[in-house]
């Protein structure tokens, strides 16, 4: 018996939940929902399938929405039993959502719906249905996004001046539960990631102010740290209830390193509170889905949970639909990552049907890139475009050479996305290949062994953004690589990186540049201070130099700085990656790499999983290497030479 | 102090009504919404103003959607007082709608929101904010569309073995509302537009059983008779309330015979109940929007309500959002009534800030017509395109005649349309006049005096559709229009029309023609055959012919046929235009002709309403004829003489 799910139009599940979640952002009182254009899903859905039935069978359409569904031509009703003869059938179902979206559930012996069904939006072509194995009741409601919940007590609990203050532990997104309260006192409650903010009402992001009520459920909500007054003199009864998506470690590292373990531990555990409907940036702030900070949690995503749904759930909620009338987030750049993100999703999983479903909207977000370049064929800044790439100085006196590389590297990935399609990708690669002359001849110093920002400006500036970029996306020779390092990322009179959302594309640059040790290092000063200073998550930054409190601000704001920020998920990357050494080397890990490195650790072990479950792991001390993988396909790379690494059996190479 | 209203993106009410109300079509206990893609609102919308206080006031920005309001860039929540100081503002509110469409509403004393507002979706350019006279308090929702109600009770009720029978003595639209009910009893409720419908449960197209409640209101419904079926002894209280849209019967026309006269009223009835939040094509069935009916109902409307907000609505609602993937309704010809009824409401109301926000998608849709015609150049049959024209025996075998002179007449209101908005229009005109060209050279045969449906078939079939259009929209020389009258509309051997639909639209040819008496006697035999057999509103369908209850089926079903359907009402519009003569000569009847023709009748008196307020009336008799008009611009032609008509002041002409 196949399991029913409940089915939906491709995509329409993420874009309802999309705008769900960016409506749930809050500050100082304030809902603060976003400021681009978010797409709605279809209203209207037609659901199709032909199916063999052996006897009588009964089937019954469940759905919250206006809708018939035809069964071999005939119309029925909705949410009513049918009797259906036995034999060859054909049943459709047609829909119009005035709320929500078109979705619908049949669980009948001969009928289910489930993702061999098809769907349009009674328009355009036919595609796969959209569902997900949480929906699988006749009583789900897909409009309620899935999540686990677990009760959590404070672990500290103190009166002060302000309220009681109620300590979790640790950074955790949690609904709050307030029980034994007078109905006619007010309950202030004031959440804070860091005690300093749960007890300053007038600063702290945010806050709620309750009455009325016997017992209060509260909207989850970011916090390690709550403070609650009450008028009342009774005590009151305050727990929280953990709220999660539950999803799997499959990749692990430890070294000899317990500082280096335990960062790595506090990285996954930033990664799964801002894993959610969708990746987010902060659980606190900003609490949107912004595609510049998922690009980077893909890449972590890959080697932790390695789950394709949330990934997939990001690029379709950060797609939204034709017509584009503005760049992803308003983004210049994050419109192309989203693109490269695509490919790179491809390129991990062998997920062929996700870019057939979607080809059309990258398409037309690739158009509507194309179609705003300026005279001389490069991104430049439209109005309302933001020509983001980093909180940096940086000449943007005209078209950026960081934004040329990811528009060659986005050409790139539509050359190989269209040719997945069965679609000519010449075209691309050779308005790639044009690109790259024009970029080396216009950007290019070779004197200098680096980008400029601009070539318009006359301030011939170099910082490393373009350059970081240049080796990332493997723009230039190896040769010019490594005199790039040597001249920019190496150089000290180049401004160096100040976000650790930047700095992630540079540790990622000089770990492929074999820097692994600079990496290592990195995570000990800049992840492991923040550590040092009782980070149960990492941050959205850590400046070495601040102290107190003024580590919390950001923005202008005194608790501004969002203590568990997803990019601070880095280490997990680069740990897998360059530490473990795994990557694929063709689609869908059909074959990939082992190339381990300790770096600065004397031993290393881990695992990196692999897209349709199994793993790679891998053991090395200074005196062999074990490397075990569930699929062959694997090649180590030791000391210059290559081992096949056979399925499921230990291959250990002596040092 | 001005009148505070709700605001909102312009279009998003009327994307949003129309999809309700294309969900509540029902048959035989069936949801039935449409087969076509309908669009939904932006889910995001900004409101901005910039405005001057001279002292402090209070400002509490009123919706239910998550939303934040900047006023002089500080950032306040919505539905709380802020405190504003006297001087220059800058508001601006930002939302985020995941159901209904984004609204707001502000009532202080130096701000409120209405017309003056600028909107945008966050992305797109700034257009004024929609919103409609009937949503002015804090309390409206216009997720809620806004009908006035009457009582109505039967005028006779009659038991019978299907149950009790109300005869609510007309045709209505309305709340059923049953009281007395007992709760463990189930009622059965059978709708019909005629009695017997009413009292054929098994055959009848609106049935409902309800039970559980001592009282019901039942959703608004189409019915003249109702048959309540109670299992209880005590006697049910059954009353209707009358849901309607309270518009004013601006136009007027009576003549010497009351035949005539009843009919005028019936249609005028018939058009009212037809006149919701858009033009519906009939109230029973399909309870829909479609554009080729509501293109009549346009024309109607100019002579009765002159009411432009409900052919605004309806336009808008018909028009949709970019990008056009399926044509109107799925219908070719319906894309282009849209475009050239959105040039005629111009051209009749001179409403240029109306056609200055939809023009990008007036011009979305031409290009998505013009984007899909075949080699030549003409409009034909893509996969997913109707190719309708009529319900009528045509060559169909390649492109039609008929789909190319309303391209042509498209490519004319483009030209007229882009060049109001500041573009040239030159290259429609030309496309138009290369088209023209080249329909004479395939379609035009000049020793049958008309067009044939179709070139490349061979058949050589002349049927009379693309021949009215050829006359309607100016297309042939007045020559060869008396041609086509005398070959072709003219001549029995010519397949008649058989639609009421198309039928309007060869009156229209012929009345232009000036066959005005053919159209009187046409009013009399056609719809007066309707009203002798006891009409109270005019059916979708008329043949003489038939007896009994075969009047009231259609497409296979007994009661098929609506009895209350819009385009019925084209007698309204014939006996404006042609009889009394009214049209604008320019736009917004700047300039406007009289040309009273009384044709078969003694004596004529009536009155078109004037876009702004004000009318034209016509009295005119074998001695003498009298206009009044309350704006000048008025030209009266009679006998071949032309006089001008005073503002105010009767002119009365002796014949």
């Amino acid at each position: 018996m196949k399991q029913a799910k409940w089915i939906w139009y491709n995509g329409d599940f993420e874009l309802y939940h999309s705008m769900k979640l960016h409506t749930r952002r809050e500050e100082f009182g304030c809902e603060y929902p976003p400021f681009w254009a978010m797409s709605a899903p279809y209203p209207n859905a037609s659901f199709a399938k032909a199916y063999h039935s052996d006897e009588e069978d009964t089937v019954r359409v469940v759905t919250p929405h206006k809708a018939y569904v035809t069964i071999d031509g005939a119309r029925y009703p909705v949410n009513t039993d049918i009797t259906v003869p036995a034999g060859d059938h054909a049943v459709r179902v047609c829909m119009l959502a005035t709320e929500g979206f078109p979705c619908i559930y049949i669980n009948s012996k001969y009928l289910v719906t489930d993702e061999t069904w098809l769907t349009d939006h009674l328009a355009g072509k036919g595609i796969p249905v959209g569902c997900d194995p949480a929906y699988t009741e006749p009583t789900d409601d897909p409009r309620i996004f899935k999540f686990a919940y677990s009760r959590m007590d404070a672990v500290k609990v103190q009166k002060t001046p302000e309220g009681t203050l109620y300590d979790f532990g640790k950074e955790t997104y949690a609904v709050l539960h307030i029980e034994n309260a007078q109905p006619d006192s007010a309950v202030r409650i004031t959440y804070g990631e860091s005690r300093e903010e749960a007890l300053d009402y007038p600063e702290a992001l945010i806050r709620e102010t309750v009455t009325g009520q016997s017992s209060y459920t509260l909207a989850p909500r970011a916090f390690r740290f709550v403070c609650v007054k009450a008028e009342q003199t009774a005590p009151l009864s305050v727990y929280a209830e953990y709220e999660y998506l539950p999803l799997t470690d499959r990749g692990a590292f430890t070294c000899n390193r317990k500082n280096v373990n335990k960062i790595w531990e506090i990285c996954a555990y930033t990664l799964h509170l801002n894993s959610r409907e969708f990746f987010l940036d902060g659980i606190k702030r900003d609490r949107w889905c912004w595609s510049g900070d998922a690009y980077q949690s893909y890449k972590a995503n890959n080697y932790l949970f390695f789950d394709p749904a949330i990934t997939k759930r990001t690029i379709v909620a950060l797609l939204g639909k034709p017509p584009y009338e503005q760049h992803i987030n308003t983004i210049n750049d994050y419109s192309m990552y989203l693109i490269i993100g695509a490919y790179e999703y491809y390129f991990a999983t062998g997920d062929a049907q996700f870019i057939r479903i979607y080809y059309d909207r990258l398409k037309a977000l690739y158009d509507f890139i194309n179609g705003r370049l300026n005279e001389a064929g490069y991104v430049w800044g439209m109005p309302g475009d933001w020509v983001f790439i980093d909180w940096s100085d940086m000449d943007k006196g005209g078209a950026l050479c960081a934004e040329q590389i990811l528009l060659w590297q986005c050409r790139n990935a539509m050359a190989s996305l269209s040719e997945l399609v069965g679609l000519d990708g010449d075209a691309y690669r050779k308005a790639a290949d044009k690109l790259k002359r024009n970029i080396m001849r216009d950007f290019w110093r070779e004197d200098r062994g680096g980008f400029v920002d601009c070539y318009t400006t006359g301030k011939e500036s170099i910082t490393r953004h373009a350059n970081i970029f240049a080796i990332m996306y493997d723009f230039v020779s190896e040769k010019r690589a490594r005199k790039i390092v040597r001249c920019v990322l190496e150089n000290d009179e180049i401004t160096h990186i100040t976000t650790p959302y930047f700095e992630f594309f540079e540790l990622c640059a000089l770990c492929k540049m074999g820097k692994l040790r600079y990496a290592q290092k990195k995570i000990e000063s800049y992840w492991g201070g923040m550590v040092k200073l009782g980070a149960t998550s990492i941050w959205e930054e850590y400046i070495p130099e601040h102290t107190g409190i003024q580590h919390y601000g950001m923005y202008g704001m005194k608790y501004g700085c969002s203590l568990c920020h997803a990019w601070g998920g880095g280490p997990i990357y680069l740990l897998g990656r360059y530490c473990l050494g795994v990557y694929p080397t063709s689609v869908g890990y059909e074959t990939f790499s082992v190339e381990p490195n300790r770096g600065l650790y004397s031993s290393i072990d881990g695992k990196v999983p692999l897209p349709e479950g199994g793993e790679v792991s891998v053991q090395m001390d200074a005196t062999s290497c074990t490397v075990t993988a569930t699929r062959k396909g694997g090649t180590l790379i030791l000391g210059g030479k290559c081992y096949e690494i056979p399925e499921n059996t230990p291959l250990t190479v002596t040092l």
